[in-house]
């Protein structure tokens, strides 16, 4: 018999702040008095929802709050436990078993390692992460290409095509990259991927052998290419990041790989400064390890001069550069790309031949077209004026409604910015409650790598309008004020 | 300075089978004589053509023939090695070290495996393996759907899509499977791939633990498949098959894997016998293992009814089907998928999601519209049409021209069929002299996985057409009779 089931006497009324204290504050109380045993799973959000009759983002908010404050372990993959005192560090790779599991699974993949559930759209005020405003995109030009390249496609046999990617695009990337990002290549160093994840995904292989290669990771960072390396078998250790980015005194000397987002820190919005960039490629030349820099968003720049990527000031072939289209065009495109050292290109496209051949060729083409015929700059340069306007009506909306309860991490590029909640306010609770009055917004506790992350929101800058932002932040502060 | 440079004293005229005769002499008598030692790295084929002033195919047929006489061995991304004493089977993975590997790359991978280069088209007989007649695909239809699929994407946020795969497109799958394969099958049951290849990267991900487990391989098989297992660190051990298919006495006790091509063995193109499916199915069972089934072309069949896959009468949930539709529709659209068994889909999915997230949008629900609406089981009946009379042209003209050189191996479906050669004749060498004529044609030496592989032609039906088949089949003959 589930214990959770004796818990949930009385709920006060259909109030979601009141739902959520009351919800977090019985399963603390459980925990205290023991009738939660330490190691004892916690139904999963959804179920745990149902139990309580409270929303399934209220519930997701109660296990973060309860995490935050160290009561319990969210494991991905699988669930959440009541924390013990010898208690491993939270959200390391699954390796517990599960009655569940089948032994002629691969231990790892046994508890699939899973990410929280993205919010439900539709919002009033949209902050959710990671999407581009596809309202600005000119489909017609792209479908125009789409079927030109369709057509030419069909009048030839496309048996055989290039693992590293049909030359035309190769090409186009490569002049793309070197206006954008002053990155210096030529097409032959660039290997087309199904987006970064798959980039990722490869580097693990030719890179990581299980149960001897160590990665240094960012802490906070981007949970999916923490998995990646897992899965590869690498030994993940987190290095904490400062306001210049990967505190490289702190990555152990015997890192192998290190993975960085030095243009835009992901998710706290940091730029790596230059002193900091010195000193990591340093330390990558030194320890013979190399770099993988995921420059997942840089296009969308607000200073006019953007720092140097790695790649460019690296004389040692020790960095991998990694590129997407998902932001400056559309995820469901999944393509993106790596600059690779000529010393791993062989591997990396062999690597790339036998994971799945090669990536769809219409899309390659249409986007070399797309590339060819500058509608791409054209659009990138539309829209980081308009993610730059929403930039500053966030800032000053904050300034104006919350400065005194959010600080801001100033933010040169990129599509979403970051703010840290002063106080003892907790970002998780709030998020939840914000979520309940139509407001769509993640709390940094989404992305811990080890420990509880950090206290405050990354407000992604891709769906809400700037006339928008005013409006909600003045509510947000009303959440925090009355929270 | 290459030991390679001092034999290529005299080169007769330029005539293939003279060339080819002349080139492969030299070398084996170099390495019977002893000036090229045992161990001793062959050039490149390239590098061979060049220097012996042959074309590269030429080059490859003479390799091909001295490996077929045990004079060499090819070892994929490694080259071709004068054979030693103590050699080891031939082909296995690559892990010979290379002084151009870079220490940083996974041992796996500093040496890439690779495959025979496909032929250079065009031809005026074109037999190919592998390729698919687009001449009779409607890409008028095609095209109609994409701009219909597109143009409701851009209606749509695609930030977050199922790594499992659109449900509209997995539903048609299960529709469409049910109806050609009799498999019995529901949406949920399905995960979509980027074609064959990744489905068996992802099970080898999921299923393989490096250095521990043993997967049984077809002998002669489908090398990529080889390739991805190998990649993972599985232990793959090579079973013969007979007309029966996979000789399952002979799959080693230990074995956790079975990859298996029932409906059309790849290359031979023996359908499994009853017998053998069930034999199998019962060693899967008693051994805890698991087959992989890979349905790469058996839509195209000639008989009215095929045999049950394997997937639809196991019942131990021990077999993982795979199809494609790189060959009902085109390859350069990467969509493939694995019917698993529910015991693996959590951890397949996830596997999938930490590879590449999912595959593009716009082809899922472009194919999903194309089966929805008929077309694709139209395409298919019209090309059963189509490959089916080409297969009775060649079965025909072989038996009017060549009965005594060639034994047709009888086939129930697919894109190819296969042939053995009687007597003495190397197929290899026939089929670099039938290039050199304009007949582009495999020879089954580019299959072996351990061993010599057989000695015969796959007759690829994809692209040529039948009224071409009997003067091309005439002409093989003649350059058989000649050789």
């Amino acid at each position: 018999m589930d214990p959770i089931f004796e818990l949930f006497l009385a709920m006060p009324t259909r109030d979601s702040r009141k739902l959520l204290r009351a919800l977090h504050h019985q399963l603390r109380a459980a925990i205290v008095n023991g009738r939660l045993q330490p190691g004892l799973r916690l139904p999963a959000t959804r179920k745990l929802a149902t139990l309580a009759g409270v929303s399934r983002n209220t519930a997701v908010a109660a296990y973060e709050l309860l995490q935050s404050q160290g009561y319990i372990h969210i494991r991905p993959g699988a669930g959440a436990f009541v924390t013990e005192q010898d208690s491993q560090p939270i959200r390391r790779s699954p390796t517990i078993s599960d009655s569940n599991a089948d032994s002629r699974l691969v231990s790892f993949w046994r508890n699939p390692p899973s990410l929280p559930a993205p919010f439900q759209p539709p919002y009033r005020f949209d902050f959710r992460i990671g999407l581009s405003d596809q309202s600005f995109f000119p489909f017609q030009v792209w479908q125009r290409l789409l079927v030109r390249s369709q057509r030419s496609l069909s009048k030839t046999s496309t048996f055989y095509s290039d693992p590293q990617g049909q030359p035309a695009l190769r090409k186009m990337i490569a002049s793309h990259v070197s206006i954008t990002r002053a990155v210096a290549v030529q097409e032959h160093d660039i290997v087309v991927t199904a987006g970064t994840q798959q980039a990722l995904d490869l580097l693990a292989r030719i890179l990581v052998t299980a149960g001897h290669t160590t990665v240094a990771f960012e802490d906070p960072g981007y949970e999916p290419a923490r998995i990646a390396f897992a899965a590869a078998g690498a030994n993940v250790v987190t290095v904490p990041v400062d306001k210049n980015g990967i505190i490289v005194d702190n990555i152990p000397p015997e890192t192998h790989i290190i993975y960085v987002t030095p243009s835009h820190q992901f998710p706290l919005g940091h730029m790596m400064s230059v002193a900091r960039r010195i000193a990591l490629l340093n330390f990558a030349q030194s320890h013979d390890a190399v770099i993988i820099e995921d420059d997942y968003d840089s296009e969308f720049r607000y200073k006019s001069s953007p720092h140097d990527a790695l790649q460019s000031i690296d004389h040692n072939g020790s960095v991998f550069y990694l590129g997407t289209f998902s932001k400056s065009l559309f995820p469901s495109l999944r393509i993106g790309f790596v600059l690779t050292p000529p010393w791993a290109r062989d591997a990396l496209v062999a690597a790339k031949r036998f994971s799945d051949w090669h990536s769809p060729i219409l899309e390659q083409e249409t986007l070399a077209a797309f590339i060819a015929e500058s509608h791409l700059a054209r659009h990138i340069r539309k829209m980081r004026k308009v993610y730059g306007e929403r930039r500053t009506a966030l800032t000053r909306a904050i300034k104006r409604h919350c400065s005194d309860l959010l600080a801001p991490i100033p933010v040169d590029c990129g599509l979403h910015l970051t703010a840290l909640v002063k106080g003892n306010l907790m970002a998780a609770t709030i998020a939840a409650e914000a979520e309940e009055i139509g407001i769509g917004l993640y709390s940094l506790n989404r992305y811990p790598i080890a420990g509880n992350g950090q206290n405050g929101f990354a407000f992604g800058l891709g769906m809400i309008r700037a006339e928008q932002i005013d409006v909600a932040i003045n509510h947000l502060a009303e959440v925090m004020r009355h929270a």
